[in-house]
């Protein structure tokens, strides 16, 4: 017997629940090293990941301003060269000047930088907050971290006192808040999402979910909102944020605001809850001013998706002084969010403007980016719409769809019979017959009875998305 | 009353101590700031951190041929003008080869790579142990990580299962270890280094240290080994690396083996506990197959010294697969390792060679960095064998000196006064008088009774140690 078993680890982290890299990304790994090394065994030609939003690693070219930044951060000694990045390689004057910003702010990218992040990024960032938001920043209270997962780690850590501390989540959710909770051995406090309505944010329902945690002896402490909603890609109107915030106000709840997404959105408009907030105060003299509001954003996501450098930050407003000195002591133990990923986040918050030299390039290359998306989500909508027993919302947002599927008893039993939920065997069956590879609504949380998958809209082409629909066509026939 | 206060939050952050950025650290910076604004009623013109090991904060420069390779993972265009990177930006080609080869096992370093980390850096990990020590590795039981913290933070929380788990810590030790006990809130068994032999590791100290611990109701599942020692900078003999060993496998201990200065070595020579234990195993067949190992290392420290850039790994020994599935699906909640920190930690355990176009510059880049920390190393050893009450060790590794101090009874007073232990107030003092910002023995644990702290040697030149001699003259005469 060893030392350390499943039995005697910590069971908090055995109960943790991830799908988005669980057993079917791991075998679609298995099937992409199979087709590597050119085993001709299976029944597809390459592995597509639709399981995870990471752009880079399909389609989306990386920014070139960005990467010309960070081609000279990594290897300063370029710019001894100012004539050979100009005339020969196609570096405009703009992409000079603010990496010799940023090293003069950074020093060496190689070096630690201070535990919230270095100062004159902070300071960027304040910047581009007043500027989307229309209400000032201070960068004393922007941490940057190694995407948002890990401010949200952080904040969680905070916040998760005892067994009874509770978080509303929503349900369907990125499963980063439920693992999480698992493993700090705190309470789920799930609200569902409204299918039926776009998968929209309804307080009552919030409210139904928050009373019956209260009366079980739940400590509900925070609420976390996913804007633009992942998986469902919902984006919240104004009005839903200001019913959000005002039952916060009224439960002295804390609020997580995930917004990795906010421009990610093709139906509507972004609305920030720090916006929202700021001007709920505005309006409201002294209503609002306890509520504490922690945003967070990232690098990985949006026309950026630089999901492999782990860039993000988290903004916090109302947060007790004491209670953010934990924050920054907490933070400070894994020293630095990576310096790299950090100045990223500085590009991002602050890209070429209009008259810039780079700037006509940047647009181009954004807008494509951006287009791109809407056309490939569109394309995979309308292939939803076609097929049998699938029932998909038009696109609205994030990256991904997420649509329902209604599958037979016949397949319910088969899947039972494996110790699957159907739809994870719905799933299985897709990854082996066509490479793709998804994620089981189960992953995400769904409503009792029904079944889901949530997919990217992010691979190129349209052959990946006909596999999809002859092995769907298929599954239906043998289950009939 | 907020919602959140520094009564409510989880009451194991609040205990963790960090003291490497705590309060001398964030005094520091505020100095750093007041003089970057021009403020002149400071009574010295620079701050030197020597409060943490962070070479390119300081003077280290980075290796040239990591850099170089680093510029085109983040813009790959750069590989069209190959012409224009040899003739006029001096790349040589095996820089271009490196990059080309990550590039292809990569794809973009934008993306996010499987959770344990790029396959192909893996086998370069794998075939540097097998290099190292003189056994094959297997990549499947390597993971990659954000700096050698991730990987004790991944470890410690799989150990943790209850409040009566207990680590075996060594004390002096770099405070990680009892910060993150503390968040587990787990129970943090100390054993104490032996100043008189040179901060030494004796394994009597450690059998009563887990004798006691384990009458005490504690389950004692680890023990972590600092190799070479920070803040000690002690280097294990093999012998002693053999009797902990032996000692673990009676006891049924996970190792784990904190090697992260593993290349900086000035007195003796360093032994790997992989290396040591699988020797064990082949000579005393079945006797050693039951331990369980996990070594750590980083881009931080070494000539490397990229800690900014936040990568390393951890290799398993003995792990089993369960355990090793519940790890894997730990670190895939955080996604990955930032994949630039993963392509450094492939040009650490893979650099130029001997005949390589790069390897000249390399070797001499390296040897100049060793070279000078040791000169660094005995300048401010030789001026602390002259400073009245300081005993200090021969410089033996890493990157620090950790000299106790005598002060008199006065400011022992003084500094009860004040709220601080005597060596909180003498760093306090220090920092004020010369800008010179180091830790107080008693953010690594010491003997009660004894007073250290703990400076890096990474400043260049001479005037900050002139001036530490200066303020602790004076420091003398005023509580004499």
């Amino acid at each position: 017997m060893p030392r350390l078993h499943i039995g005697n680890i910590k069971p908090h982290v055995v109960e943790a629940k991830y799908a988005v890299r669980g057993e079917l990304a791991v075998k679609s790994e298995e099937y992409r090293a199979k087709l590597r090394r050119g085993d001709t065994d299976l029944s597809f030609s390459e592995v597509i990941s639709a399981n995870i939003g990471n752009p880079q690693q399909l389609d989306q070219k990386p920014i070139t301003f960005f990467r010309q930044v960070l081609s000279i951060l990594e290897y300063p000694q370029l710019l001894d060269n100012e004539q050979v990045l100009l005339n020969n390689l196609g570096y405009k004057p703009d992409v000079l000047e603010r990496a010799r910003f940023l090293l003069k702010n950074i020093g060496s990218v190689g070096a630690y930088s201070a535990s919230a992040g270095v100062p004159a990024i902070k300071e960027s960032v304040a910047k581009f907050l007043e500027k989307r938001d229309g209400f000032p920043a201070d960068p004393a209270h922007i941490y940057l971290s190694a995407g948002a997962s890990s401010g949200v780690n952080t904040l969680l850590h905070i916040l998760c006192a005892e067994p009874t501390s509770g978080i509303l989540v929503p349900i369907p959710q990125y499963p980063l808040y439920t693992a999480s909770l698992a493993v700090l051995n705190a309470t789920c406090v799930p609200y569902y999402l409204d299918e039926a309505a776009q998968w929209g944010t309804s307080v009552e329902t919030i409210k139904e979910a928050y009373n019956a945690a209260k009366s079980n002896g739940t400590d509900v402490r925070a609420i976390v909102i996913i804007n633009p909603g992942n998986p469902t890609g919902a984006s919240l109107s104004e009005a839903d944020i200001r019913s959000v915030l005002q039952f916060a106000a009224e439960e002295k709840l804390v609020v997580l605001a995930d917004e990795v997404y906010q421009t990610n959105v093709f139906v509507g408009k972004f609305h920030s809850f720090r916006q929202v907030l700021l001007t709920l105060q505005k309006e409201n003299p002294g209503k609002y001013d306890g509520v504490e509001l922690a945003s967070l954003h990232s690098i990985s996501k949006g026309m950026v998706g630089e999901c492999g450098h782990r860039g993000g930050y988290f903004d916090l407003i109302g947060f007790n002084k004491e209670v953010e000195e934990q924050i920054y002591k907490f933070v400070s133990i894994m020293l630095c969010a990576p310096v790299i990923g950090q100045c990223l986040v500085e590009l991002m918050v602050n890209p070429p403007q209009p008259g810039d030299p780079s700037y006509p390039l940047y647009e181009q290359e954004y807008n494509g980016i951006f287009e791109g998306l809407r056309k490939r989500a569109t394309a995979l909508y309308e292939a939803f719409k076609e097929m049998e027993g699938v029932e998909c919302g038009e696109p609205q947002g994030s990256m991904y769809l997420f649509p329902t599927i209604h599958v037979s008893t016949k397949a319910a039993d088969a899947a039972r019979a494996e110790g699957r939920t159907p739809d994870e065997f719905y799933c299985m069956r897709l990854l082996e017959a066509t490479g793709v590879c998804v994620v089981p609504g189960s992953g995400f949380g769904q409503k009792e009875g029904t079944l889901h998958f949530r997919t990217t809209f992010l691979a190129p082409g349209t052959e990946w998305v006909s596999s999809i629909k002859k092995f769907h066509q298929e599954f239906m026939e043998k289950y009939r």
